[in-house]
Protein backbone atom coordinates (compact mmCIF):
# COMPACT_ATOMS: atom_id res chain seq x y z
CA UNK A 1 0.00 0.00 0.00
CA UNK A 2 1.18 3.57 -1.04
CA UNK A 3 0.67 4.86 2.23
CA UNK A 4 0.87 9.08 0.17
CA UNK A 5 -2.36 7.41 -1.50
CA UNK A 6 -4.42 6.50 1.43
CA UNK A 7 -3.45 10.20 2.96
CA UNK A 8 -4.69 11.35 -0.48
CA UNK A 9 -8.30 9.13 -0.33
CA UNK A 10 -8.45 9.72 3.24
CA UNK A 11 -7.75 13.41 2.63
CA UNK A 12 -10.69 13.81 -0.18
CA UNK A 13 -13.17 11.91 1.86
CA UNK A 14 -12.89 14.34 4.26
CA UNK A 15 -13.46 17.31 2.39
CA UNK A 16 -16.72 15.55 0.60
CA UNK A 17 -17.80 15.12 4.09
CA UNK A 18 -17.23 18.70 4.68
CA UNK A 19 -18.78 19.66 1.54
CA UNK A 20 -21.76 17.48 2.28
CA UNK A 21 -22.62 19.25 5.48
CA UNK A 22 -21.85 22.85 4.47
CA UNK A 23 -23.97 22.47 1.42
CA UNK A 24 -27.00 21.20 2.60
CA UNK A 25 -29.53 20.23 -0.25
CA UNK A 26 -32.50 22.68 0.20
CA UNK A 27 -36.12 22.44 -0.50
CA UNK A 28 -38.32 25.03 -2.03
CA UNK A 29 -37.81 26.14 -5.87
CA UNK A 30 -34.26 27.71 -4.86
CA UNK A 31 -32.96 24.02 -4.53
CA UNK A 32 -32.03 24.10 -8.08
CA UNK A 33 -29.33 25.82 -7.34
CA UNK A 34 -28.35 24.11 -4.01
CA UNK A 35 -28.56 21.06 -6.71
CA UNK A 36 -26.07 22.40 -9.25
CA UNK A 37 -23.46 23.27 -6.34
CA UNK A 38 -23.58 20.54 -4.84
CA UNK A 39 -23.41 18.36 -7.94
CA UNK A 40 -20.24 20.48 -9.16
CA UNK A 41 -18.49 20.79 -5.56
CA UNK A 42 -18.83 17.15 -5.11
CA UNK A 43 -17.68 15.55 -7.87
CA UNK A 44 -14.75 13.88 -7.25
CA UNK A 45 -11.61 15.29 -8.15
CA UNK A 46 -7.69 14.70 -6.70
CA UNK A 47 -8.75 17.48 -3.79
CA UNK A 48 -4.67 18.47 -3.99
CA UNK A 49 -6.23 22.15 -2.89
CA UNK A 50 -7.89 20.77 0.24
CA UNK A 51 -4.26 18.39 0.59
CA UNK A 52 -2.43 21.92 0.38
CA UNK A 53 -4.76 23.60 3.13
CA UNK A 54 -4.65 20.58 5.65
CA UNK A 55 -0.78 19.52 5.37
CA UNK A 56 0.35 22.95 5.93
CA UNK A 57 -1.91 23.41 8.91
CA UNK A 58 -0.48 20.34 10.22
CA UNK A 59 2.86 22.07 9.89
CA UNK A 60 1.56 24.12 12.83
CA UNK A 61 -0.46 21.14 14.53
CA UNK A 62 -3.91 23.44 13.46
CA UNK A 63 -6.67 21.36 14.66
CA UNK A 64 -8.16 19.68 11.71
CA UNK A 65 -11.44 21.04 12.74
CA UNK A 66 -10.56 23.83 11.71
CA UNK A 67 -8.45 23.30 8.47
CA UNK A 68 -11.63 21.05 7.35
CA UNK A 69 -13.33 23.58 6.62
CA UNK A 70 -10.93 25.91 4.96
CA UNK A 71 -9.91 22.87 2.68
CA UNK A 72 -13.43 23.07 1.81
CA UNK A 73 -13.95 26.55 1.43
CA UNK A 74 -11.12 26.16 -1.19
CA UNK A 75 -12.75 23.25 -2.91
CA UNK A 76 -15.87 25.60 -3.43
CA UNK A 77 -13.83 28.46 -5.01
CA UNK A 78 -11.92 25.72 -7.07
CA UNK A 79 -15.58 23.92 -8.17
CA UNK A 80 -16.88 27.67 -9.05
CA UNK A 81 -13.64 28.27 -11.56
CA UNK A 82 -14.49 25.16 -13.24
CA UNK A 83 -18.01 25.91 -13.34
CA UNK A 84 -17.81 29.55 -14.92
CA UNK A 85 -14.86 28.47 -16.95
CA UNK A 86 -17.00 25.85 -18.81
CA UNK A 87 -19.93 28.03 -19.46
CA UNK A 88 -20.25 28.59 -23.45
CA UNK A 89 -19.34 32.05 -23.36
CA UNK A 90 -15.46 30.77 -21.76
CA UNK A 91 -14.33 27.36 -22.88
CA UNK A 92 -17.46 25.57 -24.00
CA UNK A 93 -16.69 22.30 -22.39
CA UNK A 94 -19.44 19.42 -22.33
CA UNK A 95 -17.19 17.08 -19.84
CA UNK A 96 -15.58 17.47 -16.65
CA UNK A 97 -14.13 14.57 -14.24
CA UNK A 98 -16.02 12.24 -16.74
CA UNK A 99 -19.65 13.79 -16.07
CA UNK A 100 -21.77 16.34 -17.75
CA UNK A 101 -20.32 20.16 -17.26
CA UNK A 102 -22.77 21.80 -14.72
CA UNK A 103 -24.67 24.03 -17.09
CA UNK A 104 -25.04 20.92 -19.93
CA UNK A 105 -27.01 18.83 -16.66
CA UNK A 106 -28.50 21.82 -15.54
CA UNK A 107 -29.16 25.41 -17.42
CA UNK A 108 -26.35 27.78 -18.16
CA UNK A 109 -28.62 29.91 -15.83
CA UNK A 110 -28.15 27.75 -13.12
CA UNK A 111 -24.79 27.06 -13.69
CA UNK A 112 -23.83 30.75 -13.01
CA UNK A 113 -25.82 31.13 -10.17
CA UNK A 114 -24.46 27.96 -8.73
CA UNK A 115 -20.65 29.40 -9.36
CA UNK A 116 -22.00 32.45 -7.63
CA UNK A 117 -23.40 30.72 -4.48
CA UNK A 118 -20.46 28.29 -4.68
CA UNK A 119 -18.13 31.38 -4.47
CA UNK A 120 -20.18 33.16 -2.00
CA UNK A 121 -20.07 29.92 0.22
CA UNK A 122 -16.74 29.88 0.52
CA UNK A 123 -16.28 32.91 2.12
CA UNK A 124 -19.21 32.43 4.60
CA UNK A 125 -17.18 29.27 5.82
CA UNK A 126 -14.11 30.99 6.31
CA UNK A 127 -15.40 34.05 8.02
CA UNK A 128 -17.68 31.86 10.19
CA UNK A 129 -17.31 31.41 13.77
CA UNK A 130 -16.27 27.64 13.82
CA UNK A 131 -13.39 28.56 11.41
CA UNK A 132 -11.59 29.94 14.14
CA UNK A 133 -12.08 31.43 17.73
CA UNK A 134 -10.30 34.47 16.43
CA UNK A 135 -12.00 37.24 14.48
CA UNK A 136 -8.39 38.75 12.63
CA UNK A 137 -7.53 34.91 11.60
CA UNK A 138 -11.10 34.68 9.82
CA UNK A 139 -10.62 38.28 8.59
CA UNK A 140 -7.33 37.31 7.09
CA UNK A 141 -8.30 34.33 5.41
CA UNK A 142 -11.14 35.97 3.70
CA UNK A 143 -9.07 38.95 2.80
CA UNK A 144 -6.30 36.85 1.23
CA UNK A 145 -8.69 34.60 -0.53
CA UNK A 146 -10.24 37.71 -1.97
CA UNK A 147 -6.84 38.67 -3.34
CA UNK A 148 -5.65 35.40 -4.66
CA UNK A 149 -8.62 34.91 -6.65
CA UNK A 150 -9.80 38.45 -8.19
CA UNK A 151 -9.73 40.54 -10.77
CA UNK A 152 -4.96 40.40 -10.18
CA UNK A 153 -5.65 36.80 -9.36
CA UNK A 154 -7.65 33.74 -10.68
CA UNK A 155 -10.20 35.80 -12.46
CA UNK A 156 -7.48 38.21 -14.17
CA UNK A 157 -5.97 34.96 -15.34
CA UNK A 158 -8.97 33.56 -17.09
CA UNK A 159 -8.96 36.95 -18.89
CA UNK A 160 -5.65 36.27 -19.64
CA UNK A 161 -6.26 33.34 -21.10
CA UNK A 162 -9.20 34.54 -22.96
CA UNK A 163 -7.18 37.19 -24.25
CA UNK A 164 -4.56 34.81 -25.50
CA UNK A 165 -6.35 33.42 -28.56
CA UNK A 166 -5.55 36.44 -29.86
CA UNK A 167 -1.74 36.77 -29.74
CA UNK A 168 1.15 34.34 -29.09
CA UNK A 169 2.54 34.55 -25.62
CA UNK A 170 6.16 33.86 -24.69
CA UNK A 171 7.23 31.80 -21.61
CA UNK A 172 7.17 34.98 -19.38
CA UNK A 173 3.50 35.41 -20.28
CA UNK A 174 2.37 31.76 -20.12
CA UNK A 175 4.20 32.14 -16.85
CA UNK A 176 2.20 35.11 -15.49
CA UNK A 177 -0.62 33.77 -16.75
CA UNK A 178 -0.58 30.66 -14.55
CA UNK A 179 0.87 32.29 -11.64
CA UNK A 180 -2.60 34.13 -11.56
CA UNK A 181 -4.85 31.04 -13.24
CA UNK A 182 -4.02 28.13 -11.36
CA UNK A 183 -0.82 29.37 -9.17
CA UNK A 184 -2.82 32.07 -6.86
CA UNK A 185 -5.19 29.06 -5.51
CA UNK A 186 -2.85 26.60 -5.02
CA UNK A 187 -0.46 29.42 -2.96
CA UNK A 188 -3.49 30.48 -1.22
CA UNK A 189 -4.28 26.82 -0.15
CA UNK A 190 -0.66 26.98 1.94
CA UNK A 191 -0.97 30.55 2.87
CA UNK A 192 -4.19 29.43 4.39
CA UNK A 193 -2.45 26.88 6.62
CA UNK A 194 0.20 29.16 7.77
CA UNK A 195 -2.94 32.23 8.71
CA UNK A 196 -4.53 29.33 10.71
CA UNK A 197 -1.07 27.98 12.33
CA UNK A 198 0.00 32.20 12.73
CA UNK A 199 3.11 30.73 11.02
CA UNK A 200 6.22 32.47 11.79
CA UNK A 201 7.54 34.76 8.94
CA UNK A 202 10.62 32.70 7.14
CA UNK A 203 7.85 29.55 7.70
CA UNK A 204 5.27 31.43 5.89
CA UNK A 205 8.36 32.63 3.11
CA UNK A 206 8.87 28.78 2.88
CA UNK A 207 5.56 27.22 2.11
CA UNK A 208 5.13 30.27 -0.35
CA UNK A 209 7.82 29.53 -2.17
CA UNK A 210 7.12 25.52 -2.04
CA UNK A 211 3.66 26.49 -3.54
CA UNK A 212 5.19 28.75 -6.22
CA UNK A 213 7.10 25.63 -7.38
CA UNK A 214 4.60 23.23 -6.84
CA UNK A 215 2.02 25.27 -8.58
CA UNK A 216 3.69 26.21 -12.14
CA UNK A 217 5.34 21.86 -11.63
CA UNK A 218 1.16 21.40 -11.44
CA UNK A 219 0.71 23.34 -14.63
CA UNK A 220 3.52 21.71 -16.80
CA UNK A 221 2.11 18.32 -15.95
CA UNK A 222 -1.32 19.48 -16.68
CA UNK A 223 -0.68 20.75 -20.41
CA UNK A 224 1.93 17.85 -20.38
CA UNK A 225 -1.53 15.14 -19.96
CA UNK A 226 -3.40 17.59 -22.48
CA UNK A 227 -1.17 16.88 -24.92
CA UNK A 228 -0.31 12.67 -24.23
CA UNK A 229 -3.26 12.10 -21.69
CA UNK A 230 -6.10 10.23 -22.70
CA UNK A 231 -9.99 11.69 -22.62
CA UNK A 232 -11.25 8.45 -21.11
CA UNK A 233 -8.74 8.67 -18.26
CA UNK A 234 -8.86 12.28 -17.31
CA UNK A 235 -12.81 12.80 -17.43
CA UNK A 236 -12.71 15.36 -19.71
CA UNK A 237 -11.61 16.63 -23.06
CA UNK A 238 -7.82 16.84 -24.19
CA UNK A 239 -5.82 17.94 -26.70
CA UNK A 240 -7.64 21.17 -26.97
CA UNK A 241 -4.73 23.55 -25.80
CA UNK A 242 -3.50 22.28 -29.24
CA UNK A 243 -6.68 22.44 -30.94
CA UNK A 244 -7.56 26.06 -29.67
CA UNK A 245 -3.87 27.13 -31.25
CA UNK A 246 -2.98 28.52 -27.30
CA UNK A 247 0.46 28.77 -26.67
CA UNK A 248 1.41 26.25 -23.22
CA UNK A 249 4.44 25.70 -21.29
CA UNK A 250 4.66 22.46 -23.74
CA UNK A 251 4.27 23.96 -27.33
CA UNK A 252 6.84 26.39 -26.17
CA UNK A 253 9.80 23.53 -24.31
CA UNK A 254 8.53 20.73 -25.73
CA UNK A 255 7.61 17.76 -23.97
CA UNK A 256 10.98 16.74 -23.09
CA UNK A 257 12.11 19.71 -21.77
CA UNK A 258 9.06 20.55 -19.97
CA UNK A 259 8.92 17.23 -18.12
CA UNK A 260 12.29 18.23 -17.45
CA UNK A 261 11.30 21.37 -16.03
CA UNK A 262 8.56 20.06 -13.64
CA UNK A 263 11.11 17.85 -11.92
CA UNK A 264 13.58 20.64 -10.93
CA UNK A 265 10.61 22.58 -9.85
CA UNK A 266 9.04 19.45 -7.33
CA UNK A 267 12.57 18.90 -6.40
CA UNK A 268 13.00 22.68 -5.67
CA UNK A 269 9.94 22.62 -4.09
CA UNK A 270 10.89 19.97 -1.84
CA UNK A 271 13.97 21.59 -0.24
CA UNK A 272 11.89 24.75 0.97
CA UNK A 273 10.19 21.96 3.30
CA UNK A 274 13.52 21.69 5.03
CA UNK A 275 12.65 23.63 7.72
CA UNK A 276 10.26 21.52 8.91
CA UNK A 277 11.97 18.42 9.30
CA UNK A 278 9.81 15.39 8.70
CA UNK A 279 6.85 17.26 9.24
CA UNK A 280 7.01 18.36 5.73
CA UNK A 281 6.80 14.80 4.55
CA UNK A 282 3.51 15.07 3.08
CA UNK A 283 3.58 18.26 1.06
CA UNK A 284 7.16 16.53 -0.08
CA UNK A 285 5.06 13.25 -1.32
CA UNK A 286 2.43 15.61 -2.86
CA UNK A 287 5.13 16.93 -4.90
CA UNK A 288 6.39 14.08 -6.34
CA UNK A 289 2.80 12.95 -6.96
CA UNK A 290 1.97 16.22 -9.08
CA UNK A 291 4.93 15.23 -11.57
CA UNK A 292 4.08 11.64 -11.38
CA UNK A 293 0.32 11.46 -12.00
CA UNK A 294 -1.45 10.36 -14.92
CA UNK A 295 -4.57 12.02 -14.82
CA UNK B 1 -33.53 73.18 -2.33
CA UNK B 2 -34.61 69.99 -1.06
CA UNK B 3 -31.70 68.97 1.30
CA UNK B 4 -32.52 65.51 1.17
CA UNK B 5 -31.67 65.03 -2.51
CA UNK B 6 -28.28 67.50 -1.48
CA UNK B 7 -27.54 64.05 0.58
CA UNK B 8 -28.09 61.62 -1.47
CA UNK B 9 -26.12 63.45 -3.83
CA UNK B 10 -23.33 63.71 -1.95
CA UNK B 11 -23.33 60.03 -0.65
CA UNK B 12 -23.48 58.79 -4.36
CA UNK B 13 -20.24 61.18 -5.39
CA UNK B 14 -18.71 59.97 -1.77
CA UNK B 15 -19.27 56.35 -2.98
CA UNK B 16 -17.95 57.18 -6.97
CA UNK B 17 -15.11 58.19 -5.11
CA UNK B 18 -14.53 55.03 -3.28
CA UNK B 19 -15.05 52.95 -6.02
CA UNK B 20 -13.23 54.94 -8.41
CA UNK B 21 -10.06 54.39 -5.62
CA UNK B 22 -10.83 50.75 -5.06
CA UNK B 23 -11.16 49.85 -8.89
CA UNK B 24 -7.93 50.94 -10.15
CA UNK B 25 -8.06 50.75 -13.92
CA UNK B 26 -5.41 48.12 -14.77
CA UNK B 27 -2.54 47.67 -17.28
CA UNK B 28 -1.55 44.51 -19.17
CA UNK B 29 -4.27 42.04 -20.95
CA UNK B 30 -6.22 41.48 -17.47
CA UNK B 31 -7.26 45.44 -17.72
CA UNK B 32 -9.90 44.38 -19.84
CA UNK B 33 -11.71 42.42 -17.05
CA UNK B 34 -11.46 45.90 -14.82
CA UNK B 35 -12.11 48.07 -17.26
CA UNK B 36 -15.95 45.85 -17.64
CA UNK B 37 -15.92 46.42 -13.82
CA UNK B 38 -15.27 50.04 -13.53
CA UNK B 39 -18.11 50.05 -15.99
CA UNK B 40 -20.31 48.41 -14.50
CA UNK B 41 -20.02 49.97 -10.71
CA UNK B 42 -19.16 53.08 -11.50
CA UNK B 43 -22.80 53.83 -14.32
CA UNK B 44 -24.30 55.70 -11.67
CA UNK B 45 -27.53 54.64 -10.21
CA UNK B 46 -29.50 55.83 -7.22
CA UNK B 47 -27.07 54.94 -4.72
CA UNK B 48 -29.92 53.43 -2.83
CA UNK B 49 -27.86 51.00 -0.75
CA UNK B 50 -24.60 53.27 -0.09
CA UNK B 51 -26.74 55.63 1.69
CA UNK B 52 -28.57 52.85 3.81
CA UNK B 53 -24.80 52.00 4.67
CA UNK B 54 -23.66 55.43 5.69
CA UNK B 55 -26.95 56.53 7.37
CA UNK B 56 -27.09 53.07 9.40
CA UNK B 57 -23.68 53.61 10.59
CA UNK B 58 -23.97 57.56 11.41
CA UNK B 59 -26.75 56.69 13.82
CA UNK B 60 -23.72 55.16 15.97
CA UNK B 61 -21.16 58.00 14.71
CA UNK B 62 -19.07 55.36 12.61
CA UNK B 63 -16.10 56.75 11.10
CA UNK B 64 -16.88 57.74 7.28
CA UNK B 65 -13.68 56.04 6.31
CA UNK B 66 -15.15 52.64 7.41
CA UNK B 67 -18.62 53.17 6.44
CA UNK B 68 -17.58 54.23 2.99
CA UNK B 69 -15.76 51.36 2.11
CA UNK B 70 -18.59 49.18 3.26
CA UNK B 71 -21.02 51.49 1.13
CA UNK B 72 -18.66 50.87 -2.21
CA UNK B 73 -18.37 46.75 -1.11
CA UNK B 74 -22.27 46.81 -1.18
CA UNK B 75 -22.12 48.76 -4.12
CA UNK B 76 -20.04 46.39 -6.00
CA UNK B 77 -21.97 43.38 -5.15
CA UNK B 78 -25.38 44.98 -6.23
CA UNK B 79 -23.06 45.82 -9.79
CA UNK B 80 -22.26 41.94 -9.52
CA UNK B 81 -25.65 40.69 -9.46
CA UNK B 82 -27.07 43.36 -12.60
CA UNK B 83 -23.94 42.14 -14.34
CA UNK B 84 -25.20 38.46 -13.83
CA UNK B 85 -28.94 38.85 -14.48
CA UNK B 86 -28.71 40.76 -17.51
CA UNK B 87 -26.63 38.31 -19.63
CA UNK B 88 -28.39 36.68 -22.49
CA UNK B 89 -28.89 33.14 -20.28
CA UNK B 90 -30.63 34.95 -17.09
CA UNK B 91 -32.97 38.05 -18.17
CA UNK B 92 -31.20 38.97 -21.33
CA UNK B 93 -31.15 42.71 -20.99
CA UNK B 94 -29.22 44.95 -23.61
CA UNK B 95 -29.92 48.35 -21.74
CA UNK B 96 -29.13 49.23 -18.02
CA UNK B 97 -29.35 52.64 -16.71
CA UNK B 98 -29.61 54.24 -19.65
CA UNK B 99 -26.14 52.57 -21.45
CA UNK B 100 -25.33 49.36 -23.43
CA UNK B 101 -25.33 46.39 -20.65
CA UNK B 102 -21.57 45.01 -19.68
CA UNK B 103 -21.94 41.83 -21.67
CA UNK B 104 -23.04 44.49 -24.67
CA UNK B 105 -20.08 46.68 -24.15
CA UNK B 106 -17.47 43.87 -23.71
CA UNK B 107 -18.41 40.51 -24.18
CA UNK B 108 -20.72 37.79 -22.26
CA UNK B 109 -16.88 36.19 -21.10
CA UNK B 110 -15.80 39.42 -19.72
CA UNK B 111 -19.09 40.27 -18.38
CA UNK B 112 -18.94 36.97 -16.53
CA UNK B 113 -15.62 37.75 -15.19
CA UNK B 114 -16.16 41.51 -14.12
CA UNK B 115 -19.63 40.14 -12.24
CA UNK B 116 -17.09 36.95 -10.69
CA UNK B 117 -14.46 40.40 -9.80
CA UNK B 118 -16.71 42.57 -8.41
CA UNK B 119 -18.04 40.13 -6.06
CA UNK B 120 -14.61 38.66 -5.02
CA UNK B 121 -13.48 42.35 -4.00
CA UNK B 122 -16.26 43.44 -2.46
CA UNK B 123 -15.07 40.74 -0.04
CA UNK B 124 -11.38 41.96 -0.06
CA UNK B 125 -12.97 45.40 0.44
CA UNK B 126 -14.57 44.06 3.54
CA UNK B 127 -11.88 41.93 5.29
CA UNK B 128 -8.87 44.65 4.12
CA UNK B 129 -7.44 46.19 7.94
CA UNK B 130 -8.70 49.88 6.58
CA UNK B 131 -12.40 48.90 6.94
CA UNK B 132 -12.13 48.72 10.69
CA UNK B 133 -9.42 47.86 13.31
CA UNK B 134 -11.63 44.90 14.86
CA UNK B 135 -10.99 41.80 13.05
CA UNK B 136 -14.22 40.41 14.74
CA UNK B 137 -16.23 43.31 12.92
CA UNK B 138 -14.55 42.64 9.86
CA UNK B 139 -15.06 38.64 9.84
CA UNK B 140 -18.88 39.89 11.01
CA UNK B 141 -19.23 42.01 7.63
CA UNK B 142 -17.63 39.45 5.64
CA UNK B 143 -19.99 36.82 7.27
CA UNK B 144 -23.19 38.18 7.36
CA UNK B 145 -22.83 39.44 3.61
CA UNK B 146 -22.18 35.92 2.10
CA UNK B 147 -25.06 34.89 4.23
CA UNK B 148 -27.33 37.78 2.64
CA UNK B 149 -26.15 37.12 -0.87
CA UNK B 150 -25.82 33.38 -1.25
CA UNK B 151 -27.93 30.33 -2.06
CA UNK B 152 -30.19 31.27 0.76
CA UNK B 153 -30.53 34.92 0.08
CA UNK B 154 -29.80 37.21 -3.05
CA UNK B 155 -28.57 33.79 -5.49
CA UNK B 156 -31.24 31.85 -4.38
CA UNK B 157 -34.05 34.36 -5.54
CA UNK B 158 -32.53 34.70 -8.64
CA UNK B 159 -33.41 31.25 -8.96
CA UNK B 160 -36.44 31.60 -7.50
CA UNK B 161 -36.99 34.24 -9.95
CA UNK B 162 -35.94 32.20 -12.72
CA UNK B 163 -37.95 29.22 -12.40
CA UNK B 164 -41.26 31.39 -11.74
CA UNK B 165 -41.64 31.58 -15.14
CA UNK B 166 -43.08 27.91 -15.09
CA UNK B 167 -45.71 28.04 -12.15
CA UNK B 168 -47.65 30.99 -10.93
CA UNK B 169 -46.84 32.74 -7.60
CA UNK B 170 -49.35 34.01 -4.98
CA UNK B 171 -48.33 37.07 -2.42
CA UNK B 172 -46.88 34.55 -0.08
CA UNK B 173 -44.45 33.09 -2.47
CA UNK B 174 -43.60 36.77 -4.60
CA UNK B 175 -43.11 38.30 -1.34
CA UNK B 176 -40.50 35.14 -0.60
CA UNK B 177 -38.59 35.76 -3.40
CA UNK B 178 -38.31 39.51 -3.00
CA UNK B 179 -37.09 38.90 0.58
CA UNK B 180 -34.56 36.89 -1.14
CA UNK B 181 -33.59 38.57 -4.11
CA UNK B 182 -33.58 42.74 -2.85
CA UNK B 183 -34.48 42.78 0.23
CA UNK B 184 -31.46 40.87 1.43
CA UNK B 185 -29.11 43.16 0.12
CA UNK B 186 -31.03 45.73 1.44
CA UNK B 187 -31.04 44.67 5.01
CA UNK B 188 -27.39 43.67 5.01
CA UNK B 189 -26.87 47.45 4.19
CA UNK B 190 -28.25 48.60 7.39
CA UNK B 191 -27.00 45.74 9.55
CA UNK B 192 -23.59 46.62 7.76
CA UNK B 193 -23.96 49.83 9.91
CA UNK B 194 -25.06 48.21 13.27
CA UNK B 195 -22.39 45.74 12.84
CA UNK B 196 -19.71 48.62 12.59
CA UNK B 197 -21.13 50.65 15.28
CA UNK B 198 -21.19 47.48 17.73
CA UNK B 199 -25.58 48.26 18.06
CA UNK B 200 -27.24 47.29 20.39
CA UNK B 201 -29.45 44.32 20.43
CA UNK B 202 -32.19 46.33 20.43
CA UNK B 203 -31.12 48.88 17.97
CA UNK B 204 -30.20 46.31 15.50
CA UNK B 205 -33.56 44.82 15.96
CA UNK B 206 -35.57 48.15 15.17
CA UNK B 207 -32.99 48.42 11.78
CA UNK B 208 -33.54 44.84 10.67
CA UNK B 209 -37.68 45.79 10.62
CA UNK B 210 -37.06 49.46 9.46
CA UNK B 211 -35.20 47.27 6.56
CA UNK B 212 -37.55 44.96 6.05
CA UNK B 213 -40.50 47.43 5.20
CA UNK B 214 -38.00 49.59 3.20
CA UNK B 215 -36.98 46.87 1.26
CA UNK B 216 -40.99 45.81 0.28
CA UNK B 217 -41.49 49.17 -0.45
CA UNK B 218 -38.85 49.61 -2.76
CA UNK B 219 -39.95 46.74 -4.85
CA UNK B 220 -43.80 47.37 -4.74
CA UNK B 221 -43.11 50.91 -6.39
CA UNK B 222 -40.11 48.96 -8.33
CA UNK B 223 -42.87 46.70 -10.00
CA UNK B 224 -45.27 49.79 -10.28
CA UNK B 225 -42.71 51.65 -12.59
CA UNK B 226 -42.02 48.88 -15.07
CA UNK B 227 -45.80 49.33 -15.44
CA UNK B 228 -45.99 52.77 -15.31
CA UNK B 229 -42.33 53.95 -15.93
CA UNK B 230 -41.06 55.08 -19.25
CA UNK B 231 -38.02 52.99 -20.71
CA UNK B 232 -36.38 56.40 -21.60
CA UNK B 233 -36.52 57.98 -18.11
CA UNK B 234 -35.85 54.77 -16.24
CA UNK B 235 -32.94 54.37 -18.76
CA UNK B 236 -33.89 50.20 -18.82
CA UNK B 237 -36.34 48.36 -20.36
CA UNK B 238 -40.01 48.73 -19.21
CA UNK B 239 -43.15 46.48 -19.14
CA UNK B 240 -40.68 43.20 -19.12
CA UNK B 241 -42.64 42.08 -16.38
CA UNK B 242 -45.98 42.35 -17.66
CA UNK B 243 -44.38 40.68 -21.30
CA UNK B 244 -42.94 37.43 -19.60
CA UNK B 245 -46.45 36.57 -17.74
CA UNK B 246 -44.60 37.32 -14.55
CA UNK B 247 -46.79 37.69 -11.43
CA UNK B 248 -45.60 41.00 -9.04
CA UNK B 249 -47.24 42.64 -6.57
CA UNK B 250 -49.14 44.61 -8.79
CA UNK B 251 -50.29 42.20 -11.24
CA UNK B 252 -51.29 40.66 -7.87
CA UNK B 253 -53.15 43.47 -6.30
CA UNK B 254 -53.60 45.91 -8.74
CA UNK B 255 -51.50 49.36 -8.88
CA UNK B 256 -53.72 51.38 -6.80
CA UNK B 257 -54.00 49.10 -3.83
CA UNK B 258 -49.78 48.04 -4.53
CA UNK B 259 -48.86 52.09 -4.23
CA UNK B 260 -51.10 51.72 -0.92
CA UNK B 261 -49.29 49.38 0.73
CA UNK B 262 -45.56 50.67 -0.15
CA UNK B 263 -46.61 54.10 1.47
CA UNK B 264 -48.32 51.62 4.62
CA UNK B 265 -44.93 50.00 4.79
CA UNK B 266 -42.88 53.29 4.27
CA UNK B 267 -44.84 54.58 7.42
CA UNK B 268 -44.26 51.65 9.28
CA UNK B 269 -40.33 51.62 8.24
CA UNK B 270 -40.25 55.09 9.83
CA UNK B 271 -41.94 54.24 13.31
CA UNK B 272 -39.19 51.79 13.35
CA UNK B 273 -36.54 54.82 13.74
CA UNK B 274 -38.17 56.49 16.92
CA UNK B 275 -35.59 54.86 19.01
CA UNK B 276 -33.14 56.95 17.16
CA UNK B 277 -34.57 60.49 16.86
CA UNK B 278 -33.53 62.71 15.40
CA UNK B 279 -30.55 60.85 14.46
CA UNK B 280 -32.91 58.61 12.25
CA UNK B 281 -34.21 61.24 9.82
CA UNK B 282 -32.02 60.29 7.11
CA UNK B 283 -33.13 57.09 6.99
CA UNK B 284 -36.56 58.60 7.50
CA UNK B 285 -36.01 61.03 4.68
CA UNK B 286 -35.08 57.82 2.80
CA UNK B 287 -37.97 55.51 3.04
CA UNK B 288 -40.49 58.95 1.64
CA UNK B 289 -37.84 59.02 -0.89
CA UNK B 290 -38.31 55.50 -2.05
CA UNK B 291 -42.32 55.90 -2.65
CA UNK B 292 -42.25 59.06 -4.32
CA UNK B 293 -39.38 58.08 -6.54
CA UNK B 294 -40.61 58.52 -10.58
CA UNK B 295 -37.63 55.91 -11.87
Amino acid sequence: MNSFQDELAEIARLTDDALDRLIPAGDGPEAQVLSAMRYSALAGGKRIRPLLVIASADLFNVSRTSSERVAAAVEMVHAYSLVHDDLPAMDNDDLRRGRPTCHMEFDEATAILAGDGLLTLAFEVLAGDETHSLGEIRAELALELARAIGAHGMVGGQMLDLMAADHELDVHEITRLQRMKTGALISYSCQAGAILGKAAENQRHMLAAYAHDLGLAFQIIDDLLDVEGDAEEMGKRTGKDGQAGKATFVSLLGPERAREQANILADQAIKHLEIFAEKGDLLGDLAEFVVRRRK
